[in-house]
């Protein structure tokens, strides 16, 4: 299973035909099943010139391991990780509306996954990830993230601080989030060529992290809890992003 | 360990003992270790009347399953949850800022506790669940919320159709979130007195939820995946209407 995931279902398996077909490497599809949306699958694999294996019910379940897979498993590619040299070329296209995520360590794939889904909602045009300290793109990851491993570009770098000080040579603004920092993202203009820097839950960004940035924004909290989940903090900075952007077009209006 | 829960760690400790040590039923305390922010938390331990019992360092791993003790473990009850007759009671106290959130048929634990994490940050009053096809305030959500299960009243009720026509009774305004509608929540007016329901991941709003509300609203999503991370969708809703509250406020500017 190294360097491959499988995907599990209808609804997941439609997706996957809709965005990525290419990824697919394995179709195991219930050879006694027969209803309108598994002939439409059966269909669109023969389009894309790919054979499904007839597979027994009992085979399935044992592929999906324990999930509901309602005739159909696929198996993927796990869409690879891209490096520095990658990340350098990429930010030779650096636009006013550019806009890229960098995550300093964070290790749960959950949090990770839930990133990239959001980056690829928020039109985010590359994840920038540390080597050390941070897990990279697993099964787990592609999984909750819903397809945004295949979408949004991630790039793995050893050395997050050298890779901000090249951002900002390509022209990009590099902004932090930290609790502690006194300006409110709200009160941030955010209609700039961006990358957004977020630390891991518990420890934030790293000193080293934090000099590199021109400005650290926070989130604010009205309450008792100190943070919000990584994810959804992530979410909130890249929302107001797009919400600024949205709201500086010309005949958009602010509510 | 029913309708009981453990605190594990220093941070986690400092948290409970700052926001709710009338929770506390227990404290198990490495009775070898000195350290200042140890000592700190006996400190604060005897100014409120609360005894620890002096634990072997074996026992408290024992105790803290694994996870990381830094010489101590609370033991706190489980946030009670309120019932209809209490979120009756609650709406009668309505105001020009009020802010409800309603999660229908929500069953991840892991979603509800970043759900309540962020309703304490941006100052929900209230969090109505359903009895059916939900989970209710376990250990994973309270620790997930990291303090919030405690800060904020979770009313779990029968029938949310029901206690949803109450909320418009009182005066709130129900705006659910519907991937389908065409009405983005940037251009929806949220400084009004609100109650925002949210469905369940991968389902949505059920029909009769749907049909109880005032205005459906949307996030709007310019990538490939389909929909957000639940946690993450509540999040960018509550804090578009924190943004928009306080840019309400004089002398505030909107960026």
């Amino acid at each position: 299973m190294k360097n491959k995931r499988r995907v599990i279902g209808l609804h997941a398996a439609e997706s996957v035909l809709k965005n990525t077909p290419e990824q697919i490497l394995n179709v195991w599809l219930d050879d006694k099943r027969e209803d309108r949306r598994l002939n439409e699958l059966r269909h669109q694999l023969t389009t894309w010139g790919i054979v499904a294996q007839p597979t027994s019910k009992k085979k399935l379940d044992s592929l999906a391991d324990g999930e509901q897979h309602q005739g159909i498993v696929l198996e993927l590619n796990l869409p690879a990780e891209r490096d520095e040299a990658d990340l350098r070329d990429a930010l030779t296209r650096v636009e006013p509306h550019s806009l890229y995520l960098a995550l300093d360590q964070v290790q749960d794939p959950h949090n990770l996954g839930a990133c990239l889904r959001t980056a690829d909602a928020t039109g985010v045009q590359g994840v920038i990830i540390t080597r050390d300290q941070s897990t990279g793109i697993t099964p787990t990851v592609a999984r909750v993230a819903s397809g945004a491993a295949e979408t949004v570009p991630v790039y793995r770098v050893t050395n997050l601080a050298r890779s901000l000080t090249l951002c900002k040579e390509s022209g990009l603004w590099v902004m932090g989030a930290a609790g502690q920092s006194a300006r409110s993202l709200h009160e941030t203009d955010l209609n700039l060529p961006l990358v957004l820097v977020v630390g891991a839950e518990g420890k934030g960004l790293r000193r080293l992290t934090r000099e590199h940035c021109d400005m650290l924004i926070s989130i604010p909290m009205v309450g008792q809890v100190e943070s919000l989940n990584l994810s959804v903090a992530t979410g909130v900075l890249l929302y107001e992003t797009l919400r600024q952007r949205a709201c500086a077009l010309p005949g958009n209006h602010r509510p």
